[in-house]
């Protein structure tokens, strides 16, 4: 089930660098063709970079032009992706990026309401496309390859991590580097990347995190600037990439020392008294927060 | 129990509002009261709003400054958002953004990890804070007000279509206007907004979406501007938005008449025999997509 929801992830975020490359780059199906292929020589080595190479090279039997841009953009699924995203919210783990996909199959099969929508937005002035500066289609290549790479790491973590919260649960003792190399034996997600994950196990069977292994941590880091481009520079021309958003996001929250959930637990607390813990000294705290804050005003207001 | 789910969409939104305002604006506590309780005047006026400018009022009892800041930044929950996420992937409607807000609990969960990881990054040149650009604080208040009432829309219209689409399950015939007012009666969510949400739905009790009420669609044209600056913004500080840039994503998807989701299809067909639908024709297709582009690379090779 884990491998799906993994492999739900990959294929989403392989369909976000081929939206990013067609909407904003401009690219044609050849190029395409030439830019998947280069990238199964690279990092990305894998059997959807490789298939997703070959789709771009078949043309249509039925008219004109490339079989890709004839079929309709509605996502079939079989259950696999949603149970672990169940399963994922049933143990507390985090799996923003495999949730991404799901939800990104739903919507593609609203596609009578996008059609709708579409319609409204584009009068009002959004369109597909925002703006049409002209971008240099070789550094967008490039940048995508690595918001793709970066955005799988992540995706990766939050599947590893599921794994390794069920075994905790139920005892099974998973010795997740072999899981690793089992899924190189003719999987969908079969790929040169999951000997990296087997290493990162290797290195420490205890590894709290993909993300914080030395060597992905490292790849991870030589490529946020280029991440950081693709997500912005989509955002900015209106084309989405929940996928690589989301990964991106669960990279910035996860290696934040201080996350804003103190303003969370300060309402929680101010409304349903819930307390909170402090970051100076141990213990559960409530505080009468309407009491305070509006003793505070009511002698200014006399005073004005 | 959606409710809750809505709660948790809202809290989040509000929690990163503050993040980018203090770590990317540099707001001081008495600069969000003012900012909060000025919001509470505006088309964001309710009672989270309002609590929030409240807590930036209180100063510590137990030492100096304003007690938001000694909060433990790890927030606890009850189950109910959990239930929301589980129910609309069961019920395959798309709810990112309040996801987002669970997996944000979860993640502040690891305090440990994350102080782990915080310091890993931070060696290798990755800070809370990547840029240190000068930025118009007047300017980003309102920036931030924007993107948080354009993703507050996105959330409520998630939590809406969970809503119908369990009605229509159970034939419960639910009036989702008339929950919107019954909303305002003392719940934490409690809001003009709900008004809005209920004179859509009176609008149109049909409406298969809150984005594409007509006075919902003109808000978020209007504001979409300013929140993909701020998401954007956001990014390239490194200070994590992912309610806020799931909605945005849901907005993007939503509102796209032609996603890539073509290709997911392709590759479905590809590796499984999954079979596709075409945009010219009816019927299901399956292609030899292997077969066809190794006939066509082989001659090639040949060639060469």
């Amino acid at each position: 089930m884990v491998h799906n929801g993994i492999e739900y992830g990959d294929m989403q975020l392989i369909s976000e660098a081929y939206d990013v490359l067609k909407s904003v780059g401009g690219l044609t199906n050849e190029e395409l063709h030439e830019a998947f292929s280069e990238w199964n020589r690279s990092e990305l080595e894998s059997f959807l970079i490789e298939i997703t190479a070959d789709i771009f090279s078949v043309m249509d039997d039925k008219g004109e032009g490339y079989l890709v841009d004839k079929i309709l953009d509605k996502t079939g699924m079989k259950g696999t992706g949603k149970w672990t995203v169940q399963q994922a919210a049933e143990l507390s783990v985090a799996a923003p990026t495999i949730a991404a996909s799901l939800d990104s199959r739903f919507l593609s099969g609203l596609k009578e309401e996008r059609l709708a929508a579409a319609s409204i937005f584009r009068e009002a002035g959004v369109g597909d496309i925002l703006k049409n500066e002209s971008v240099n289609k070789k550094q967008l290549i490039d940048d995508v390859r690595k918001a793709l790479y970066a955005s799988k790491i992540c995706s990766y973590a939050q599947g590893m991590n599921l794994l390794r919260a069920k075994s905790i649960e139920k005892g099974w003792n998973l010795n997740l580097g072999e899981l690793a190399r089992i899924w190189k034996g003719g999987c969908i997600i079969r790929a040169v990347f999951l000997d990296r994950i087997k290493k990162a196990y290797d290195r420490n069977p205890q590894l709290a995190s993909l993300l914080v292994d030395p060597e992905f941590a490292r790849e991870m880091v030589e490529r946020q600037a280029a991440w950081r481009r693709v997500v912005s520079l989509a955002i900015n021309f209106g084309v989405s990439t929940p996928g690589m958003s989301a990964s991106l996001a669960y990279f910035d929250t996860y290696r934040r020392a201080r996350l804003p959930a103190n303003l969370v637990q300060a309402q929680r607390d101010y409304f349903g008294a819930h307390t909170y813990e402090r970051i100076d000294v141990g213990g559960a705290y409530h505080t009468e927060w309407h009491k305070i804050a509006n003793q505070t005003k009511a002698p200014v207001k006399v005073l004005i």
